[in-house]
């Protein structure tokens, strides 16, 4: 069994996109620029936007945040969103989720600039991955496929199973494992709420990627022997023995799952850490596009 | 076994289509209008677009074809669909593929005003269709959701496996079979030229979607009893003994999978007619957008 080593390989990541803007600056070229958006004060929300704008930081991007009143309108939103459509100086940025309530998420999605839409949340941004043109690719899924990819996991003619259809995770997850190429080439089933007998499919899975947000979902009992595990499960369990307050943990019983794998994602420290990195990656590739069409 | 009677039904979608036309009329409201662009003389895309061009007659729609020569080039049919997407006249179009070497499908595809994509390619529209938006879903595969549903072929919580993995029918499908509600919410397997032990697969299938073009790929020991077929696959096969010189068959051994089958489509006579009775549909719901936008 080899751990799948998210942090290490978001590390190296990072490494690799500072010395790619060390090398801007030294050719006195604009450095990367991502901004977010935060409306509201939620806590997981804070931390994860507060953890890209200093991950921008460590790596020599500019970054702006730009924090918004829980009680900002709609319209006050869009505002904000055509601003930084029309500033040439941001290459791309995103849109914290979840929004509160009185907002339209899927309004703000389609009025991001697909060039700046660094999240690939917007549906044009979207089709082309579907459509297996050249896009951004979602952080999350970006992170999965990197990590099959520097890990060198065989994807070709394997049986992947997808465990959650989100728009952010599975339901991407699924195309991508699909597509020609590799990581691709998969046969791929993608399960959700609505699936009867769940472990009679995850015992056929070569690998299987869960996205469902259910501590500890997947036992041995539901694998075979050599299984490839990605758990993308991040849930936060009340614990006040911790300083925190909460531990974070997957939808794998990592413990018993483990013993039967190859490879397998740790929570924390697995797909978590490599979000935030194809993030920056994105951010990067929105910088070279631009300069490109400037 | 029942068959799913596309022709039956794509003749009932008409007849509604051609009511609801009868209506506009009656109010003095503007009649949809469909354009097609055809470059070059290939046999089968003449009698497709031609067999297009005469329903839109039938069922009271405008339309207008555009013939243009083979030696078309790329900025001459960019130029000609950027006519179109002008032209307030015409509430959708098509442009008939595939199209010769010259010209870049790609570019030709994200040219189409999104809104007059009633063929659902452009990858704005795919996204939405993906990411459960409201859009115009490809023909084919619309097709085949309206079949399941006229027929109440229960989808929910079974198992469906795709044959194919192509933009236009297979990854469609793969996305809309697993998507909420009805006709959907089933787990959905694609599977495609890199997939090992398909017959392995296609016995565990409550509902089996093949795209393939392989004729006869589909046989009987393939498929559990009470299957659900729905044959996609549409190829000529040379026959002197025709008056056309060909005839048309599907991907699935007819003759003996429909002794298994609960429901399955036959070929020609399935899935085929569906497709144009949903372009109809596309544009009909092109006009009703497209007076709401103005």
């Amino acid at each position: 069994m080899e751990i799948l080593d998210g942090k290490k390989v978001a590390n190296e990541i990072k490494a690799e996109i500072a010395a790619e803007v060390d090398l801007m600056k030294a050719r006195g070229e604009k450095v990367p620029h991502l901004a977010a958006i935060l409306v509201g004060t939620d806590g997981a929300s804070l931390t994860y936007v507060g953890s890209k704008v200093r991950s921008c930081q460590r790596i020599g991007f500019e970054s702006t945040l730009v924090q918004m009143p829980n009680t900002t309108s709609e319209i006050e939103l869009l505002k904000k969103i055509e601003e930084l459509n029309e500033n040439d100086d941001i290459d791309g940025f995103i849109v914290q989720l979840p929004l509160p309530p009185q907002i339209d998420e899927q309004k703000v999605l389609l009025a991001v600039n697909p060039d700046k839409d660094v999240d690939g949340f917007h549906p044009m941004n979207f089709g082309k991955m579907a459509l297996d043109m050249s896009t951004f690719i979602p952080a999350t899924p970006f992170g999965i496929l990197e990590l099959l990819d520097r890990y060198k996991v065989d994807t070709q003619g394997k049986h992947t199973v997808v465990i959650g259809r989100s728009h952010i995770v599975g339901r991407p997850m699924s195309i991508l494992m699909g597509r020609k190429g590799f990581p691709g080439n998969s046969t791929v089933t993608l399960t959700h709420s609505r699936t009867k007998n769940i472990s009679q499919i995850t015992t056929q899975a070569d690998i299987i990627i869960s996205a469902l947000g259910v501590p500890g979902f997947l036992k041995a009992e539901m694998v075979k022997d050599d299984v490839v595990i990605i758990d993308v499960g991040i849930t936060r369990v009340p614990d006040e023995t911790r300083e925190r307050g909460y531990y974070i943990t997957g939808d794998v019983d990592f413990e018993n799952v483990s013993k039967k794998a190859s490879y397998i994602t740790p929570v924390p420290g697995g797909v978590g850490p490599m979000t935030i990195a194809m993030l920056l990656k994105n951010t990067l590739l929105a910088r070279e596009r631009h300069r490109a069409r400037s």
